[in-house]
């Protein structure tokens, strides 16, 4: 098989067919590229591949088309390349014979030198609405950085608001990020993206199922998404309303089997509406900072962010009066304020003041027979976390 | 069983002890009242029971008290009479077993005409810092006045910041209130709200373990606490740092397996930090509004909230070409868009825009063979909602 037939057959078929065309990525299974793209060409497919390639079958310009990407930096990676992103295309596959969400794309036009499969490996999706609030572009940005810096890859669709917040945090850490694009790699959409897109695909990649000249399209966006959930392995949805695309990828999430997370917001702003509503169902866990994200993700090894509520290391080690008061409790036996007091030469009002405090603490406890020492918990290291 | 004498006996006890008092309220259960009362006065008690009733036990002073509280318009409620609410604190006891928190109370002071078995049938409380935003303020006056309108019974702590916000919200829809003191029923604390608890006693009841004249107290706060989470059917922390007494309360709840529930703030803001914590834990249910809050108590009848992410009733039935679109699809079998075109008569770029949003509104479905139509849902009543 010559690779570069093959690419040209799919560079052919990605024109031909509007995304996501399930027949004719069936047929290409079943056929492979090069006579998928023959039979195609000559008209003769099934009825449903017909209804999906018959409109623009002349359109040949596949050698045009890989020069106008090589001419902006870019290529066609195909699924026959090494750096193909497999694994998190697998369940794009599984989820459409659900008819959950489109299956594999046929090809991805792609400006930016990074290798796909190596972006994948490590990534979350970072979306939210494009009519945000300045809190939601806050948390973006500072969740975005946080997550770059820790060498997490940021998926989002560059639109304005919330994608362009996550982008460029992911960038202003020196991070790599991805752009996945409802419309041609070399369309420079949305219009004030265009500087940000270039440093993107400088610092990371941009990606597009659509071939080079196509301009966006509502549905576009909703076909799109389900490659941005499917290349993270999480997506987080910042700010979202009740109505809003990012909610369509959340959805998505869900059907690719992939985590999905939801920032809490304020319940009286409509921004936040969507992020709620997916706490509130169950079906997103809620995200504050990097280190819950990268937590909730729970693939990247040895993440698990330290349970915050443990009030002990905060309070540090009792002293003075309550550090009389905590030495004079027993380990076994519950003593009586006023024993304590006798004991620790601590005056018994101060006495009954301080043991809620240590056993709020975690250092004491009520019993019958009065209160006893509980062994303080053992030293923790802090968290790595980045507050958001 | 005289209750006068029982009453002065309790009276008694609850001067005696500082709650909360397992031995002596073990006592009580094993020999009643009286004779545990007498027992008390004698000091002829197990070193337990001494322990908790020794320091205080010549304080005779139970005519004294029951006159102060009535000249107040109050009265002692204790588990003798009709009005004790029985099945409220029957948890408190089983969690005291376990050593979780205080077990029920000897008796509870009152000011206020409500019975209070009555009040705990329909209860929830609200609850939250003393050092709350404007947006927690704000959103718990919200709540408190949409569940007071809802016939709710709003329990909370009469403290600044969340709880008074709470009291004034049911206060301002006309309904009942309950607010438990960590001091006695006659003492104005804190200051700034002694016109408020004068309008709860007036509207609902104000209520507590301590008799007449006992000041406020850290470890009170804490006792008390336990009275709250016991009242309600569930818990709303509305606002609540890391270290907060609210989350004491909502560690409260769950030990007498009560619902929690947590309403989601700005990841931003130190005074959400402790209700996000709780989502994210899983021990509390995100609550946005009243209708979500009566759903998670579940309890009070059919006060399901409808879904709010169906969008279709939002989008209202489809018009123009939309529905010329949708009514071109079949039911059973796929139509490609071409053949959807035809039919209908809607240009093909604008039948392929628009079948993604009869996708979105739940009236079409993507299929490999082609779009299907979907029968709308039934249309559903308005959910009686308050939004928070």
């Amino acid at each position: 098989m010559n690779l570069r037939d093959v690419r040209l057959a799919r560079a052919y078929l990605s024109r031909v067919a509007e995304p996501h065309a399930g027949a004719l990525s069936t047929l290409v299974a079943e056929v492979g590229p090069l006579e998928a793209a023959a039979l195609v060409r000559a008209g003769d497919v099934s009825p449903s591949v017909a209804s999906q390639t018959s409109a623009r079958r002349a359109q040949e310009q596949a050698e045009d088309d890989l020069q106008r990407v090589k001419a902006k930096g870019g290529r066609l990676v195909i699924p026959e390349d090494d750096e193909w992103p497999r694994w998190p295309f697998v369940s794009l596959g599984v989820a459409a014979s659900h008819r959950r969400c489109g299956g594999e794309p046929l090809a991805l036009w792609v400006r930016g030198d990074h290798r796909l499969t190596d972006l994948a490996e490590r990534a979350v999706a970072v979306v939210g609405s494009r009519d945000s609030s300045g809190y939601g572009q806050h948390v973006a940005t500072e969740l975005a950085h946080g997550l770059a810096a820790a060498g997490v890859v940021v998926v989002s669709g560059a639109a304005y608001g919330i994608d362009g917040a996550a982008h460029r945090g992911a960038l202003s850490a020196g991070g790599t990020t991805v752009a996945v694009l409802a419309c041609g790699v070399d369309v420079a959409y949305p219009a004030g993206h265009q500087g940000l897109l270039a440093k993107i695909a400088q610092a990371g990649v941009v990606v597009s199922e659509y071939p080079p000249g196509v301009q966006p399209a509502r549905h576009r966006f909703l076909t799109r998404n389900r490659l941005i959930a499917a290349f993270g392995a999480g997506t987080v949805v910042v700010e979202a309303a009740r109505r809003s695309g990012a909610k369509n990828t959340a959805a998505t999430t869900l059907a690719l089997g992939r985590v999905l997370m939801a920032v809490p917001g304020p319940v009286t702003s409509l921004s936040s509406t969507g992020c709620n509503e997916l706490l509130r169902s169950g079906d997103a866990v809620p995200v504050s900072n990097v280190a819950e994200v990268v937590e909730s993700i729970g693939r990247f090894g040895d993440d698990l962010v330290e349970p915050t509520t443990r009030t002990t290391h905060d309070l540090g080690p009792p002293q003075g009066e309550a550090m009389r008061v905590y030495e004079a409790l027993g380990l076994r036996d519950g003593f009586s304020p006023e024993a304590i007091s006798v004991e620790s030469g601590v005056e018994l009002p101060r006495v009954r003041a301080l043991l809620p405090e240590l056993e709020l603490a975690g250092l004491a406890q009520r019993e019958d027979s009065g209160w006893r020492r509980l062994s303080p918990p053992q030293p923790q290291s802090q968290p790595q976390s980045q507050p958001a």
